[in-house]
């Protein structure tokens, strides 16, 4: 029997439809096992697809969340469900990223979150944006997220 | 419909006809969606090219650009139509990646905004221009920008 | 012979059954013989296993462990069959990558520790687990640990 | 006036709707310029999403595709929207691999045609589908495609 | 509706025990739906681990298969509870790398089948094992598998 | 005193004006000093740039162009100023890759050459292009041009 | 039980001595299992080396072993334990590579066999050595050893 | 015209012949134009060359150098032909690369300056130099040079 | 004449025997030529080997020695053989690690010093050591060493 | 003492003064020990310059040489200084690479040799020459040179 508490989570280890929107998909969260303890938890989504608010073509991202859990960690396949939901969504690349970023500090509350949204380029030129709810507390250990910049060809 | 306004551009969905120098383009801005919270966009333009003063040759640059908005973001495409009218523009290298930071802080007075210009070898050496507007505010996440240095051959 | 008192080993040099359980492992130390030098000694551990709690199903990861010994240091082989005592053990990832950093913890009394767990993806995301016990002592040289970010496919 | 002969275009210079199903996706052509020569042409997508016909979740893949055309080519922006209409189209990543290949034959009839879809994991094994129409013909050049192997992590 | 016939699988889609032996795993095929097709099917296992007959140690490979189908595709479902299967067996690294490609050819009957198998270093020298059926059939593309040789450190 | 004749070179060692279309470009040749002897000569560009001929924005590539001398080698000097001259030059891609492997061969008349064109990408797919005037000659060696493939983001 | 015939084996599993010169070493042999299968074995010993005849400095090498077996497998501890039998002898780099090569088919009347020997540099300029028995047997598959080339700074 | 002041120079756009040593070797300057602002200004030089004063043999580096300007930009041409001076030169590692950055602070009176010298390897150990002036101004940009560490074979 | 005053050197140019021992080896030093500039000096030694004490066999390191100079700099020849002194000397990782460091300090009084040293894997776990001198002086420049993380397979 | 006979050089072991030119460097060779087997000598010579013979700047590359011996080995010092006689020596890269190739082939009379010559950018485009006596003999290994081919920035 796992550690966590998984008592009140509906979509792990159930089917779950697809959600059609970022609104209708449900984020689930868990009771942190190690309270009083400052650790980081990355997720790294290589497979996030959203559509231009412009133009109605696809967008395509590599988006990377690290966060400092306080009393809730974010249920992975929910968090699974909830990006894919963006796929029919239109939004500008800057809006989008930080949207994705405050719907997990709404629900988890945590000590500190950050993402990295790396996006794909149109136009020659892809735009990345980065934002981190503030100062990240002393003393905790966050690398780098190394994601190789874009070069072009060659 | 696009959270962000974009009711002020004449220049994104249309056809437009690509400026002959940097003077002639014409660069736009939207307002940030986001007033309150500090974020980087970066931009990333392998193709950058201009004119060498002295020979007429052309030369080649890699340009990556961070800023934290303020009150405004830049529209992308009026970004990609100004980096293109460097085209037949002619400067030193030094002065060339300046001129387009200060250009970028004039129109959007961001919080804080960096240049790194990777300029292809001339003479077996090439030169890289690095400018930020002065120490980035607190709390805010800016990785590197992590393009790879030059290495001749082998 | 060597410097580093091995009086009190019962498994290095010796045929040793595979530990069933965390709890079965027996994490052995030796006395460090560098005191009063603050350095800092990383295991890297790319074969790490254990199973997923919710479906039994195999999970991995590739960890990595840096830590700064006050009077003891970890033994190697007692360290090695404790990860591998991991392979029937199901936890989640976050709960599994912190017990193994407070389990040597609780063995070592290090001065500092820190412990970075890597997991394969499900679901097309990754997790990764930071921790450290806290600010590192001044004046002490850690190295980034450097492994490379998840990147899918491409 | 560009020397490939662009007449018989609908889609390329205008506004076209995404199209909601490969069935419904328009490929179009236009005639080789340069007859009586074997060369190849190669298009790299790495934007390409699916749907699981058993699940419904996303897949996604990054595709390659090489010819030696014949008397047509494929026009890009056609192909980019047919690669597009994917989105929303349920397939096993062999069929829909194939599907691709065999779409882009009957349109072009090219001398040699290949393509190589490299597909996210699931499961934490990735599958790769290769295929071309038959051996090249002799004396035209072919490189390799590249794409690294998946390595999971660490 | 998939294009494959699913119609003979018991694995896919249901909750599965993981086999606790290769001879108990139960590998499903499907009926390929491109017959007449030569095209290369790819799948990799970075997390393949079993038990060294000598010692009881785990070991630890990083595996490749490629085949080209003949009436019949592996399940990739079952593939992964087969690779699974491995977790508590006993092998030499030679023998462990030439059963498993073996018992697919067995399954598939394919046109050709080859694989590698890269394992960890013991005693700081790795195995590597490579077997194909035989010389591939004329005119199928198969890209090489591009595992990077091991390196030791530095 | 140079091996080479260089005594009917006009650009070489002179100020040219840059040539402001391929037509108007003088590509020169030197006698082959190693007459009866098949060697490759290799010439990377990752500086070209032309004009869409839809669109009039600038495309980029980078182009690789390979060759075996007969009784000629181009004078590099010139080569470059040719390369240049396609800077205000609307092609499609095809075309203008092809173009400029067959002025190559019109010029030197060798006993085998070939081009390949790296394209940045445009709508997120970009286009190589690959050709040889045929078979190479037995006996003679030429490596891979070892481009990187484009790879997106991540 | 393992499948491999171990019964000749005298080091295996046991504590053995440091052989004092390659004349020494015993490299021993156990019977191949899938007599009529043709598969290469690879190792990778990035831990050789030996001593300069000339200077009685240390040489360091990479080197990589591919073998088909016949009816034999060479034992890999004894294989470690003779590659550290060159620790103190003194040869040539292109002696010493080819030596070893040939004391392994000595030994294992191999179908096939090759070494790759990659020197550290002396002098600024390493020597790698490259042999095999001859052309492989048709349709075995044998990857490239895939070592980086020196290069060495920048 | 550019922008920049280049009255002063003598080397610039004319035939210089080759400096016989550094001494001999006239250092340049332009008016920086950009008077106010701290950015950074590198050059990368891969093809540095000098004497070993012991032995007479050849020594090769690859050296970065990163400045601050004040008044002041060094002429890059000047530079390079002052770089290649060094070719005839005799001075141990430590030395050559410390004087570099002394001349080029006398020069310029820079408002910091660094370099990083990496040098080939001798005796199987390369020597690396990093000099700066002093810590540098608050809120002046400066990424690492990046340069990858030595790794010998394998 | 080189600057540096090699007066005092005795192995240096000198056919040198190889120590037996650490202890054996004469480790000598030159007077550091630019008093009163602090930069650093880093040696990279991708050749060390030693003994383990507990079973005889060899081990191999990858070691990086940065220090800032006092009045002395370590002459490179008598560091090379002093580290091939280590061929035959039986010490646990750690434990040479740090031996090598001090014994650098004993004999530099340097102002700062650090070593980092990056051991093969044993039970396929490799050990890294890093140990420095204490907080580096303010402002003078330090590289991270970079050295790539192990990883395994794959 | 070495199973090479070296009792004709007259270089190695002594202290040789550099060539001044090509023409006076004295290549020299000693007698191969395995006769009847054919097997490749890579030497990689990172450390190339001459002089271009136009302007009198030095001209940088990165060679690799590939050879199998006949009755001959190239003795390793000997072709140092032979490629150090370069240094004063102007000469156009595709001349320079072939003369040094059939400087080997006149010496050694080896059963096939080739040379790759990798020239650092002038003009912002690099040369490479590759050059082979003609069709390798049956049956060698002779792996890729695999040098990077050259990008430019970013
Ligand atoms: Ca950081
Ligand atoms: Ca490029
Ligand atoms: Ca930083
Ligand atoms: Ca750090
Ligand atoms: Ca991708
Ligand atoms: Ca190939
Ligand atoms: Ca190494
Ligand atoms: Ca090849
Ligand atoms: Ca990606
Ligand atoms: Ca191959
Ligand atoms: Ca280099
Ligand atoms: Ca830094
Ligand atoms: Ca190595
Ligand atoms: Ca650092
Ligand atoms: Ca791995
Ligand atoms: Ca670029």
């Amino acid at each position: 029997m796992p550690k966590t508490d998984v008592s009140g989570l509906t979509q792990l280890g159930a089917k779950v439809d697809a959600p059609a929107s970022p609104e209708e998909a449900v984020l689930e969260k868990v009771p942190a096992s190690h309270a009083g303890t400052d650790y980081v938890v990355r997720f790294t989504a290589p497979e996030f697809t959203s559509i231009c608010p412009m133009t109605g073509q696809p967008d395509f991202a590599h988006i990377v969340i690290d966060y400092i859990p306080g009393d809730w960690l974010v249920e992975s396949k929910s968090l699974k469900l909830y990006l894919h939901s963006f796929r029919n969504h239109g939004a500008f690349h800057e809006d989008c990223s930080i949207d994705i970023g405050k719907r997990l500090v709404d629900l988890l509350d945590p000590k500190w979150l950050r993402i990295g949204a790396y996006w794909y380029p149109r136009g020659g030129i892809p735009i990345d944006v980065f934002w981190q709810t503030g100062e990240p507390p002393e003393g905790v250990w966050i690398p780098d997220q190394g994601v190789a910049p874009y070069r072009g060809r060659g």
